[in-house]
């Protein structure tokens, strides 16, 4: 198995390290990932500027290509340019903090997944869901776990699974389950601040407002101690409205 | 009728300065849009740096709020804290340049109106399909008519309209459908050139190889003259597989 192990946090961070550290017990892996961290970046590329490629070594045991650029950015030009040929698998992750409901959007490491399935690689993201320090070592093994899981199943070439575990021993988690992303609220603030010369500028903040509660939300899931697992698409159709539309209202004409 | 008008090509634009005069003539209009362009930024927010706002003026009939930050940060910011109350209506645009196909999950101008859907405001993104110099008065026609589309339909709260017009006079303008996003193909390519000082750096270029040509594909509706309009949606969750997985594969255990 040939693996692309790329991430948002950046190529020095600990998730990365401790995934490729599992990874490598199963496959060949190719790390190619931010150098600085793409937190939030959504499904951003890097078009009106170069790109540069500088080697990253760690513990003379890890080596990767640090990219200036975003998650997506990596995969693209890792698939195009650096790898021989196309890996069986990208692997985005594992993202310090979740990646779960409405924020999935923002998400540099979902976007980095994403992209593989575009490119027509089968991709799956990892998130460990806590912000406070936490040990790597159960997510990187439930990492390797999708991983082979991926690979060994039929699912097709577009394929993005996104995989939340919750921040616990591996005793307490529960097992996995299939989610949907779920519909939790958050009421966007931004704090109002003055600089040192007496500008002003804002920061965003934030809090969640309301969890779906609903069995089959990602974010319920991770709550109730499961590992969530979402299949996504980058097909951003509402298939539902559209055909609701397109019966009831038909077509138009301007002249 | 209150609207939030914002892009990705940045407040200097052509595009929002032509939507903004049209829109003028039917609701009461917010600007709020990057002051530089955020081509290809995705759904990318600013977290980890702060906002500002800058007052901008153009042939002193045309003011807005300029932010440094991406599409999806002006419509929060606008939203949170610009505006004394939510607007009717979240109109992105005019792109100089497609969102079509899976183009759409890189685009800034889409991004945009995604912001405001999930703030609950329903929201309209506007592409002219060109990257040619164009004149906007037919697409800004065409976006006040989406505008009020939207404004009078019972559509909910999160919906997103993704128009495209294609690049034609407007009485060669066919009319418009509903289309869902097509399934292009593109071949991602990196131009690798030396910089002055004798090092190496990779540019972005890619190539369309293949184009859907099913007659409800936004790309194949605009390239025969059709104006396609096309509901997104903010969820990424692949429903289709998801029911099939959660069937067939039922759910799993670690120990």
């Amino acid at each position: 198995m040939r693996i692309l192990l790329a991430n948002d946090d950046g190529i020095y961070s600990e998730g990365i390290y401790a995934l490729y550290k599992k990874l490598t017990e199963i496959a060949d892996v190719t790390v190619v990932a931010p150098i600085t961290e793409q937190s939030a970046v959504g499904h951003a590329i890097t078009v009106a500027d170069p790109l540069r490629v500088v080697d990253f070594y760690k513990f003379g045991e890890f080596f990767g290509y640090g990219i200036k650029g975003s998650p997506a950015d990596c995969v693209k030009i890792a698939i195009s340019d650096i790898m021989d040929r196309k890996p069986d698998l990208v692997v985005s992750g594992i993202n310090h903090g979740a990646n779960l409901a409405t924020n999935v959007i923002y998400s540099g490491t979902v976007s980095a997944a994403t992209e593989g399935a575009m490119m027509g690689v089968r991709s799956v993201a990892v998130s460990l869901a806590t912000k406070e320090k936490y040990d790597f070592t159960t997510s990187a093994e439930i990492g390797a776990y999708f991983a082979k899981y991926m690979y060994s199943s039929s699912l097709p070439d577009n394929a993005v699974l996104n995989i939340n575990v919750p921040a616990l021993s591996k005793e307490r988690i529960k097992g996995w389950r299939f989610a949907r992303q779920g519909n939790s609220k958050y009421l966007d603030t931004f704090a109002k601040r003055t600089d040192p010369r007496g500008g002003s500028y804002y920061w965003l903040t934030g809090e969640k407002v309301e969890i779906d509660v609903t069995p089959e939300s990602d974010e319920y899931m991770v709550e109730n101690g499961y590992v969530s697992v979402t299949p996504l698409m980058f097909d951003m159709t509402d298939y539902r409205m559209y055909d609701q539309l397109k019966d009831t209202e038909g077509k138009g004409e301007f002249s």
